[in-house]
């Protein structure tokens, strides 16, 4: 009654140039069949794409001959397909983006920062479980932390890493409020909230748990000022 | 058709002695005549009276000979009613309990705190504007707030404050969320989530804006451990 | 890509020092990997810690070295690692703390509080099934409650028993809402906005659920108020 | 371009006859310019109304010949239009329905209750001020209280007296919850949901300052056992 | 280190006498071996008890001696235990208490209900699946319903038949709204607020899935009013 | 410093052609100096506009040449300016739309779409005060309302009116869900999910008091399927 | 005790004729055994039906001589049974409507629309992955769209299509917000909202992933203006 | 009983240094007589400051030799004490940042980045009402968007334009979700849950109505990128 003669995917081929990021996969509502059509696609093009939200599961589920390609971040549910036909520049500089989490739960976030960076041809260390209710640990990092033009901080619960970090620090930072949390936190609405509400004025923020989105905005913001050719 | 033959009040006269704490008028949703009304009744008994979320308009309601004896702070929006009549016992310590704002902002609350303190016995020392936007002005400060036994933390926004506060005191600290803010943190939820979620363990919070709260179970705390008569 | 040379946890050693309370492992959002290096971090240093919000499944994955050293609270969801290192002095008193819960269903947080006082040196008597549905049943064991100086109490669905508790002691009260109930109480929220929003003045409280930081707040009021070298 | 030629309203004769309770008019939301098109329907159909939510500054706005048909309750901004065409029987009676309130504050909803029930032709007891922060308050009365078929609860804040008042007595109990409070009980749902989710059983709940909804459902409960043309 | 001596449960004996309904066990949140020691409990009382909530997973887990004493209504997850212990006189009146559901859906709760309700010795009809989008259905048995002293009105969605339904009768109405549906009317939300807020006077309202506590409700309203020995 | 040597408004000169209907001056947010701007474009243009959520108040602070030109409905908060250079052709049916309300509060919002209708060249036809409390009401008009090929509802409180009607009739259905209620019916959200979540299929929703809005979606419907030149 | 003599479902039979719309089985909160009992009812009176939110695991747990007669679309979750008893008419027009998705995650409620179009006569064309993250999907194809008469759109996440769609388009647009996205958007709530608030006038919406309202809302508009035979 | 000894503010003197931006004063919740004692302290220091949410009513209770010193944009409700000590260069670059906007009713929130920016030596060009309804209006204007380096976008309602734009240029996005709307947008949190859920990836948000944090954060991000001696 309902052939499925629609294709389901419209790749959007102009978006790198057109953003300066290319399109990504994002996995989780996504169904092992559609994402290894996508990626079918990718293999004819022999192009390299990114993909987040990947689950294990899902990831099991595809034809051999397409997570052969894979190159799987299981802790951080991110993978890069086709590496090897990957053609952004590597950047020289190590000391652009530094990613600071609050707790050992926040590293998997971290993890999906920091390949999104890497594949788009970026460093970033990450300094992790520096969060406030030990500050000594985060005032004994702040010194490298200022090193970076670019900070993304990764924190749940209830999110007081923001305000005193963005309070001791130059740089812009990119909040990424964690799912990390139970009660009131479930969910990450209280980091977002403190995120969004912080007394430090400067911060911008993402989704919760949008990792990916805040390395991607990091890379927009290092171009816009580093690259001559701006949006042109 | 309905005559005010019922008595709208029914003072709890054994509360001091069966929780330590005497019954207080809360007046934010009392009209004048009930505030009056409550009053005439301690005119009459000859005892003294707190009275919490005390408007100005209401007082310029009051009856001259009842509004003679309040002793009002205007921006803690509380008074004391009958203040001779006080029968609580001046403590002798100025070390027991400390009040941290996080911001200007604050001040009401820390003055509703203070007041209420103050009838009960309490001294307690205010130390304001310490909001971790600026660090520094926390720090300088910490190792005074570190000879009191009690802190009652008040900060609204983000109310990050609660968290670097908690890790750096061995005091208990008593947070009283306030509803300083707009946006994610009007009304206060931003903050009181953010003191309820806490990384720092061991933080305590009363109801947002409720200072009065905060200075009764600072004073519940201080009796327990220190009047052999616990209880009995 | 992306090299795990990070190390994913930094462990807060002054902790104890600095708060009084040593920093305890958080289980709910870390792996059980994660949580076998930390074990093993503590196992190199022959120290003792405590593990809140573990599940059976997750201790069933660590190694056997490490489980072997576990006493776990299955109910609580509550371990203590090396017992034998643990060097909180043991309080003599006995009338210090009493844990009273509303229902059956709330005994696993019962667990938590009490392992949680019991690592760090404390006693604690559980009073339980006393919800105000029976009132007698609380009036019962009224006298009992005012024998402490200091009650736990923990209550879901509506949370009227601390109100009621509230106001028949002279101890402080600090409220742990808990996840029981369904429809608009699901998840613990109709029980925390009850303590928060109690008639009854000086209840403090704590996240849903968060029995052990009700635990901790309970030994750093009864550590300032008697002990003499406070903060320092 | 749109004449007013539409009648506003619909006036639902037969409501009396089929569910045993006229049509009241909910002036909240309507203008003193609908209002008095309403009542000059009464006026002309020489028939007396209840209007209920009717402040003071709409009843200084109606023509002189109406308002001075009111009967009108200022505190609980109710009133009766042409009582001396009230043709309701009045019951004998005057055990059947107490109005008990937790606080001072909630007796304009007591009235509203009070005077919704006279107009019926039933006479209401209100037993104010018993709410459980000061138990022995309702324990006092409640052998009073038992006298009466059926109880309507009127509570702000956290709504703990509805459970309690439930535990105590036999007769089914009707919740108000009244929208006093403040912080996270500001605006009533958190007395709403302690009404709904309450651990003793058998509470039926109206919505938040609903006090005229209780009183119908009051006077329907009676009248569906003690009349013997039930329905018919 | 914590021997778990505590008696975890504590019968309300004098529930029955005293509220005229005896205390059930409430299932959800407790564990199998939780439930089989109260059940052990009235197995040595030769006591009949009732329990809600009940999943089939938990039943399986008791031993073999108290299941084997159970009846069982899985659909409704209810079951009575020792029945024939049961005390509760029978009942003569069929015209009592009607049962409304507005969807195949709601079934489970109108089981829970019926049986809640045999339990204490009330027969009640079930006239199912007449919501109002076939308004119909509803008409062609609203004479039946009209026999009813009192209904029990089952809804989940946006719960309009509570309204509809309270319009055409003079029986007292307690609307139970069912968690069916998704979306915005996901977990209940939008029936309950329905039942809240219906232009229908006279409504009252339970919990979300509460069918147990309507029946109470409904048992104490016919006691209240057709049994001399009210309350003492 | 900042001159204001900015356009603040930006005319969609384009929309009437692209979407078949024309932009309105929707003025809740705009100060009256803004809202003269824009009629004065209008003036200067000699176009007629529509003016959505115009208080009485920002009427009396316009210029009287363009509070002049004014034709305003301060019940629905809406005003047709240049009403003479209106292009729109009259359409001839009058039984295309039909406007039914529950209440007399909604009738504002029946004129807010009245108006939209005629401005646009529509008449439509107001049935009022047929909420479902008194079904006949809706039932004695249902043959009237049957004769219309577009059904806009409108209704606050629970909004049990939309799935009621809807089921009544084969004509589409537009819900305009009302902020008319209080408690959890306050603002307007009980009636949106009721619509959300209606029982009835085929309904369509539009924003809480948004009567202008469905106005406008009943002409797009009504245009497409009558007008030969759809989309071109 | 509760014997199961109440037939649990009640076919609303007139609906077509009342509504122009059959009812459809809504499976979601239905048990295998109570579809079942469903289709064996459609079976004896050799009807076709339509079943929605049908999930796999269910088709499963039916008779096979049920299943058998079933053409399901596991993707879309919905089924039509005894398809060749359909007695709707097939229209002519394939221009009729049209289908837009902004994501691959948007394709399962696509085909539920599709696959209910497809029941009650109409084709429908699905455009899909047209998001405005990458604007010119959109623009590329919407010349496309404007040939159809009416146009269903589905979005997740932050529903952007919905306003750039409707300012597109003469058309009228009925937004099916989808549950697709995750931290503030998991859902589905900030695609509704987008869809209530747009500032694109005329767009109406349906509840979160409805898309089988839609496509029956769509069906009523097209037979409301081009059936003669209207509402008779 | 509680003199006014506490100095109420306590000035960031090293937050310039620190952070990059010097602290300004947040008006919202301070008095009158707060903001003279903070703009006293100014005078006195012959510093420049910044005050944001400053209202024209708090302006006129200032003293008048306080208020002669204030630059005042009423409709921002911003101002800047002290211009001429105002100490920060003025940036030659007019192409680095870009502030656009949805509607006319978000030209407030344009006002206050502009003199936020302007302050700090800053020249911003505003483009505005360029909302998606009319798509135009923003392709119109992206090749002057392109030209800058950073862009602004402020948004109420349903906040579509911030996808939308970020699709279309490769300079960051900064969103300002403004409270502009009314039903489910009222407040913003339709427009900051688009902002945060947008398909469009590289968006970061602020706060709602939060345009100084915005600027603030444009400021932090131009220095990290284009000063050489970066935190340091």
């Amino acid at each position: 009654m309902t052939s499925k003669n629609t294709a389901e995917f419209n790749w959007d081929e102009q978006r790198l140039e057109r953003t300066g990021i290319q399109e990504a996969v994002y996995c989780l509502h996504k169904s092992a069949g559609q994402i290894a059509d996508i990626l079918a696609y990718h293999q004819q093009q022999q192009s390299s794409t990114l993909l987040t939200r990947l689950s294990a599961a899902k990831v099991e589920q595809l034809p051999n001959h397409l997570s052969a390609a894979l190159d799987f971040n299981s802790s951080g549910q991110i993978a890069i397909f086709n590496a090897e036909f990957n053609q952004y520049p590597q950047q020289q500089s190590d000391k652009d983006i530094c990613i600071v989490t609050a707790g050992t739960s926040d590293m998997s976030l971290a993890y999906e920062a920091q390949v999104t960076l890497a594949f788009h041809g970026y460093k970033a260390q990450i300094i992790s479980d520096v969060g406030v209710a030990g500050l000594h640990r985060l005032l004994n990092r702040i010194d490298d932390i200022r090193q970076y033009k670019l900070v993304i901080g990764i924190a749940g619960m209830e999110g007081a890493l923001f305000s005193v970090l963005a309070g001791l620090i130059k740089s812009p930072l990119i909040a990424v409020p964690s799912s990390v949390g139970y009660g009131v936190s479930a969910g990450g609405d209280s980091a977002l909230s403190s995120a969004l509400a912080s007394c430090s004025p400067g911060i911008v923020t993402v989704n919760i748990d949008n990792a990916f989105g805040a390395a991607v905005a990091a890379i927009k913001m290092i171009s816009a000022f580093t690259h001559s050719a701006q949006n042109s």
